[in-house]
């Protein structure tokens, strides 16, 4: 397996934590200091390899974890570390299957980094993959529940050392909402992983090569930062996606609501924009964006909002007053578009009954 | 063992709840529905033997299970009847130790028939004891975790089969937190079952004879009720009960918050109290009896509620306007009136600051 991917290095972090930062559209939560607890685990001699899904055979074992919470916890509540390990072997133990790889639930914000800080404490490989391609506010949305992962086993572990195992459970909706529940109780953010999936559910389940996409996001705009380039231009081309609207925060209606941060932000257009306003919903992350009242795209595309000048994601924790943004777009991976996708991850699922996701997809 | 305890008959039935619901303080839930699915287990040919402490060496496993949740959710969700069954085999599957008995984590209302229809179904003898001689609202609240119970593995389970499995937990209010949350999460009413037990331990920690002074107590108003005796002086007397109050329920403020029944009864007084008033305090279970703002009885002695001329007892989800009430005390078993235990289930682990236990103990 070691001819297989790359290793990453300690310049790959920062540029990696931007990229899934970017991909959070909003949400995920902010990986700047996952980033940190695995640099340190790299300085001190850990080497973690990214590889393709073609790595391993169809008889491997992967698990996938991240953590699970509101953002907005994770600013002041800082991780132990090894939450998701200690829920990883917990499942080990139930399962009687050892890891033979990890993937991430999902590549946008500090989820995108976690399976490397794992897997760095681990000795494993990370797959080049995830089950959103962005990051999403609930356990089911993932392209692992949505095409057939087992609802159980599962874990969550917390920073005290203790550990909830949900087995059996007989709903994905189930299983959010009792890990949802205990995770509130362990003071709204823990570790999660979830019930072990073959290599070959993992090829036909998980959307392939968002690691590496991510990294290379990130080193866009690390590079054009460096270069006093157009960083928005270059994180267009680069992430292949539309600028939507641009313009300066003008007001933020945020709370906690059932451990998820849920509301709203206002922008007042400026150039191309000038005139306009538009709307984001938040639950956790960026689900509809409104320009006039109109919708412009909807859950599952990438709903992305940059500082203008920097290119510096914005997660929904720290979007702020004043802020001057551009809101970026990008299709969803079409793993996230088909009807039973859409069940899970549309507009529907998230109360918005009245928007099509046909008629406004990007 | 067959020489050991006897065997539970299905004319016990009706009396062991009848006394489980008085020893219930108001709580623990209405037995009344467990009776009726042990009454079928027992009439389909099932027999469960109620057995001493002695009947067991040292190195004999016990489980303790009952039901979590507030009583009032009870009344309307009707449980299946193999939540703790479901949850005491996850418990034997992660420890590997098989059940040799169970015991009541309360012998208060319906947790003092529950063990007896998981017995009638697993084929099991059933301890004669408990972890309370009564209801308390908390998991946290036996005398088994209060002299050392491990706080884990234990686990709770659904009427649709999910369980939850926490192992390890730091404390046992940890435990409390994380399996309150669940069963919210589960409908307000789950089976739970706590970490196995050795005799030896049991021995010293339960509480013995529960089972018995709880049949003896039912049979006591059973019987006065057929022969027209006074049945709350039968009780008094059986029960070795103190009488502490008569009168009229004049007004109950009741919410469910958190998963528990809290609340307030007030009552007129009548007879050899008329003219003063009788205020109670609810968590499920009746906590502090005031008459005319002075404390008469704090936990955790027993306050129990009857009605005044059948004795049945009244739990806190039937309380109502007009109903004629006797209030009769019992002091609590000493395992209880331990500096240790007054910690965890004093007038002050209730929030009654200014309460003092040995002040107005019965």
């Amino acid at each position: 397996m070691s001819e297989w991917g790359y290793v990453i290095g300690e310049e790959d972090l920062l540029p990696l934590s931007l990229g899934c930062a970017v991909l959070g559209t909003g949400g995920g939560g902010n990986p700047y200091l996952g980033m940190l607890r695995t640099r340190e685990l790299i300085r001190a001699g850990a080497q973690v390899r990214i590889i393709p899904f073609d790595a391993l055979d169809d008889t491997a074992t992967v698990y996938a974890l991240g953590s699970i919470g509101a953002p907005v916890v994770g600013v002041e509540k800082i991780k132990r570390g090894d939450e998701c390990l200690h829920a990883l072997r917990a499942l080990e133990r139930t399962t009687g299957r050892r890891a033979d790889a990890l993937i991430s639930e999902e590549i946008g914000g500090s989820n995108g980094i976690e399976p490397i800080a794992i897997a760095a404490q681990a000795g494993l490989p990370v797959l080049d993959g995830d089950g959103m391609g962005r990051a999403f506010p609930e356990v089911q949305m993932t392209t692992f529940f949505i095409y057939g992962q087992a609802c159980s086993p599962a874990a969550v572990a917390d920073d005290k050392g203790n550990v909830v195992t949900f087995d059996p459970v007989d709903t994905m909706y189930r299983l959010e909402a009792l890990a949802r529940a205990v995770t509130v109780q362990m003071g709204g953010s823990a570790g999660m992983c979830t019930a072990p999936m073959g290599m070959a559910f993992i090829r036909r389940a998980a959307l392939p090569g968002t690691v590496t996409q991510a990294l290379r996001i990130g080193r866009a705009i690390v590079d054009a930062r460096a270069t006093r380039a157009d960083v928005l231009e270059r994180l267009l081309v680069v992430a292949d996606a539309t600028l939507l609207f641009t313009g300066r925060v003008t007001a933020v209606v945020r709370e906690m609501k059932g451990g998820f941060s849920v509301g709203m932000a206002m922008i007042a257009g400026n150039g191309a924009y000038a005139g306009c306003t538009a709307r984001i919903a938040i639950q956790n992350e960026n689900l509809v964006l409104w320009v006039d009242d109109a919708v412009m795209a909807c859950v599952p595309d990438l709903i992305m909002m940059v500082e203008h000048e920097t290119g510096e994601p914005i997660t929904t924790e720290l979007v702020k007053y004043g802020l001057p943004v551009a809101v970026i777009g990008l299709p969803a991976h079409d793993l996230l578009r088909t009807a039973q996708a859409l069940d899970v991850v549309g507009p529907q699922a998230f109360g918005y009954a009245g928007i099509d996701y046909d008629t406004h997809r990007l």
